[in-house]
């Protein structure tokens, strides 16, 4: 049983209003992406999810999977419903339409990953996965790997894997070994072992496009020397039709945490000799071909922070109305009541709800800016760019540490049976906890949002940034009384990010390892701040939709009511952190690491 | 294999300097626990949760329990681990001496129950209930009782459990429907089922003493009509040997995402006609007996917090030490170096060791304060006394939610291998989780702070408490440059602390709601501040070593150089918070439950 209900609403109120999907409708690029269009669309996506994946969350995690030397079995509900989502074609919807692709914005897209991932976060690790293929595919594959390859992973009947991790090489891709050693036909032998590659090995699809990073013989060190390339489980004959199988195998699945149902593998490539494997894109370039999908990867993470924070969100507000406990502090009801009606578990229920929306807003808006990026031209293409590189990072770090919060905060509501499996919200917490960990930790998207995006334009892009969030505060003066509020601390908190970017900056060029050891607070304030700013824009667009007579009138207020709750409680915070970030470096090293474990 | 180390030196740095272990020695009730016995009781004690409890905590975790109607199998080592712990007497460490206990003060017990909890936390559920019983049977058990049931709960030959909840009353005991029937002869037939019974049934003991809330015929409602039984699982005969079995039985054991081991059971008592209970204390007068224990409970569930949160950064500071990733940024090693050189590995490392230093000193002095309004007489008994009734809900609260943070980081630092379950860290993520919820979710507890605790004495108990931190300010003010940091940060956190306080109570008194919808945020400053209080006053301490001759300058130094970290990066999030506690119930309320759910 699946009560997971998509928000198609407030996605479609969020593309609206911050996703610029009617600009976006407005480009030759996105013309048949208008938004009856994207409605109607994300309304059947959404139900589909809901009726489809939905149904076999809580069986994935229990059933799990099962390895033989053959491969992985998955749960025997999921063939079936990744076959729907095949014939559905939903794997295409943002692929390019000359390859079979749907075509439509990677905002939108960012929705229906949402409502996927919440059905099922496991089951989505599949799709998810092959979406980063394709993106690859499309920029860097030569016309013939895209007919052969691109276009069965755009309908879904081939599945698509990414190799970057290596036993010694983590977060550190240029410590990879895996050789490519050319045959001489144009094709390469793969030898080496990949761990952490999600949906290696599976049931649900005929055949596997794995891309795998891999270094020639005589490369550069370090990521300079690394290539990529397609590495089939079978190779494809010029037909078209599956060949022999090639030489590569997952040798074992871990036994994680959570999301039970994605199987993450370790694989072993030329056991036998050597895989065969097909160059993409140009020697020792393959991490500037990683580079193409890691901006939509890294949204799609930060997608799970909403996605199951949501479904999460959703049980403990269901829960909250039907457990009964406890009277009503100065209430008139006699006897216990619905948990809801005290003052801390409504606090609990608005953290998630303002929190939830906020992550979709900024995940939306950022995944709006790529779209921006490439349907327009000249400098505003380049200025929706530089949102979107600079925004990466925080959608990623903040939307899976808030995601985080918000699954442990609905297992909090449900008291003692949210430690009980059958309960189901647990699984929502167990499933998240990797969400923070894998496509770069936050701590690297910290630092990539310190050591790289600040710099971007000298500083002119942050400042942009800001300027943005300054011309919301002007608004804010404009609106009525029920703003006040909302534009005195969304202008303290612009102001507080403001001077400690400035801060960053500054002792950044001095030294890296000040700005550094201060890089994951700033972030998180960032983060908070971000937030806020977009839902005082939701909230501005929502009086406005008031004021043309929208009948809309408890949704819209609460949106209003919910962006004032996160400007009075939770931007406040911002300025709170401001010393984390300005304390430095020293402190962190003073005490050695023999101290350290001193007890 | 368990790596996990006793942090002795750290906790008996905590006795001497918060613990009050010294004056505690000089007392006719802890005359026997002078330091020199206690350094040797607690190294004896941690070498053997270290070499006994710990090994099995992973196994546990892995091969998890077995129901049969007959009973409850734990995992094969844990018997022979429980026997030793029986044969080497730690069960009763703060036992009273005339039962046969040790008689060593609360903070000397939660020492000892950290280790034990941070070896095997599963494990520990079961004496933890039975310390208890203990408490409970010491206070109100007649003579006899305590001669039959006492002694033998002492030793840890039998084990005791608490029978509060039931399916529709989990906070709200008052809702509880177990009957009790005086049979006439001094005994009562018990009907009803409880839930969430941890040890409810298990096979380490050959009986098991069940303290169980049931309500007599036309008993009044609430909590005001209830009683407490003595319900065991073999009747005793006159002899003391084991006669009938009772009725009553574990129906079923809940399947959780953490402490696996531990058997959380729903007993039924009197599926054939009535299980046979005897009174303890007087008719209706259940729920004071249970406040007896609830102060250590609470604390003992504090301990979760700091225990498996310092089981989980032992783990994150060895591999922090062992995972070689990335360069060294500003650094002259060439190549990849371990981990634990990159700032923001540094960073999470000083958070999870100063969270936990400051956690376990809070809960020493909690505990402390229980002994010494014990020890001592009059005006002095009652002032501690009042220390320990402020203090404990934030003991309970501020290390289970902290402790969660810290097992949270713990996992980070492992990466991806942190969500692998072989890597162990999980486990404490997974074990932990309950602890913020069971013995009063963590919103009951700050609505106990701010409903009863800051009321108690017109105020004056939580101002005694702040003068006590203002008083450690004026001592900062003393020391040397080192300190200046912390006495500026203390002392304006304490002001902040000091405002907020006035605001809830003034409003609390107008409106209790209005207290009660920021009684969360305002735990978490109350936490913060009274953590960097007791950190600050260790590092007093630590330079007075220090000015002393002391050899051990690194431990020191440490101390010193950590507590101002707390001081610069943590203290200052107090203020952040407080417009979250101001901001009123209001807010909360505008967004109905309907339009909650409205997406």
């Amino acid at each position: 049983m699946s009560d997971y209900r998509a928000p198609i609403k407030d996605a479609l109120f969020t593309l609206r209003h911050i996703g610029e999907i009617e600009q976006l409708a407005g480009t030759e690029l996105y013309a048949h992406a208008d938004y009856e269009t994207v409605a109607s669309v994300l309304e059947e996506q959404g139900r589909f999810m809901q009726e489809v994946f939905g149904p076999t969350n809580a069986i994935g995690d229990t059933v799990g999977l099962k390895w033989t030397p053959e491969g992985v079995e998955t749960p025997e509900e999921f063939k079936p419903a990744y076959a729907k989502f095949v014939q559905a074609g939903w794997q295409g919807l943002n692929a390019h339409v000359e390859y079979g692709g749907a075509g439509f914005p990677e905002a939108v897209q960012t929705c229906a990953l949402e409502f996927s991932t919440a059905a099922n976060g496991a089951l989505t690790m599949a799709p998810g996965l092959t979406t980063g293929a394709i993106e690859l595919l499309q920029e860097w594959g030569t016309e013939e790997q895209k007919e052969v390859y691109l276009r069965k992973l755009v309908t879904g009947e081939w599945t698509g894997t990414m190799n970057l991790t290596e036993p010694q090489a983590g977060s550190d891709v240029g410590l990879s070994t895996t050789k490519a050693v050319p045959v001489g036909d144009g094709t390469y032998k793969i030898t080496g072992t990949k761990i952490f590659i999600s949906f290696g090995e599976h049931d649900m699809a005929e055949n596997i496009i794995h891309l795998v990073l891999a270094r020639l013989p005589e490369a550069p060190a370090g990521t300079k020397g690394i290539s990529l390339f397609i590495v089939p489980k079978f190779l494809v004959n010029a037909d078209g039709s599956l060949g022999e199988r090639n030489d590569l195998r997952c040798v074992s699945i871990e036994h994680k945490m959570g999301i039970h149902a994605s199987p993450t593998c370790v694989m072993s490539y030329g056991d036998e000799g050597g895989a065969i494997g097909y160059l993409v894109g140009e020697e020792h370039r393959g991490m500037r071909a990683m580079f193409t999908m890691m901006n939509s990867a890294r949204i799609a993470v930060g997608v799970q922070g909403v996605a199951i924070g949501d479904a999460a969100y959703q049980k403990a507000l269901t829960y909250s109305t039907e457990r009964i406990q406890g009277s009503e502090i100065g209430g008139d009801t006699p006897g216990p009541v619905a948990i809801i009606k005290h003052p801390d578990v409504r606090r609990m229920l608005l953290f998630m709800k303002s929190h939830i929306e906020a992550m979709r807003a900024l995940l939306v808006y950022n995944a709006a800016a790529i779209d921006l990026s490439r349907a327009l031209e000249g400098e505003a293409a380049e200025s929706w760019r530089e949102v979107a590189e600079l925004l990466t990072p925080v959608s990623k770090a903040w939307c899976t540490d808030v995601g985080m919060e918000v699954t442990s905060t609905a297992v909090q509501v449900f008291g003692g049976m949210g430690f009980i499996e059958e309960a189901g919200v647990s699984q929502h917490f167990r499933d998240m906890r990797i969400a923070p960990i894998y496509e770069g930790t936050n701590g690297i998207q910290a630092m990539d949002l310190v050591g790289r995006k600040l710099a971007m334009r000298m500083g002119g892009v942050v400042t942009d940034h800001l300027e943005r969030i300054r011309a919301t505060v002007a608004e804010l003066d404009a609106a009525g009384d029920e703003f006040a509020s909302m534009r005195t601390e969304l202008s303290a908190s612009v102001e507080t990010l403001s001077e400690v970017t400035n801060w960053v900056m500054t002792n950044g060029l001095a030294d890296p390892v000040e700005a550094l050891a201060g890089a994951t607070p700033y972030l998180r304030i960032f983060g908070i701040v971000t937030g806020g700013w977009l839902l005082a824009r939701q909230a501005l667009a929502a009086q406005s939709e008031l004021n043309s007579g929208s009948e809309d009138k408890a949704y819209l207020s609460a949106k209003i009511t919910t962006a004032r709750y996160y400007a009075e409680q939770h931007l406040p915070q911002a300025a709170g952190l401001v010393p984390m970030v300005q304390a430095g470096s020293k402190v962190l090293y003073d005490v050695d690491a023999e101290t350290l474990a001193s007890v």
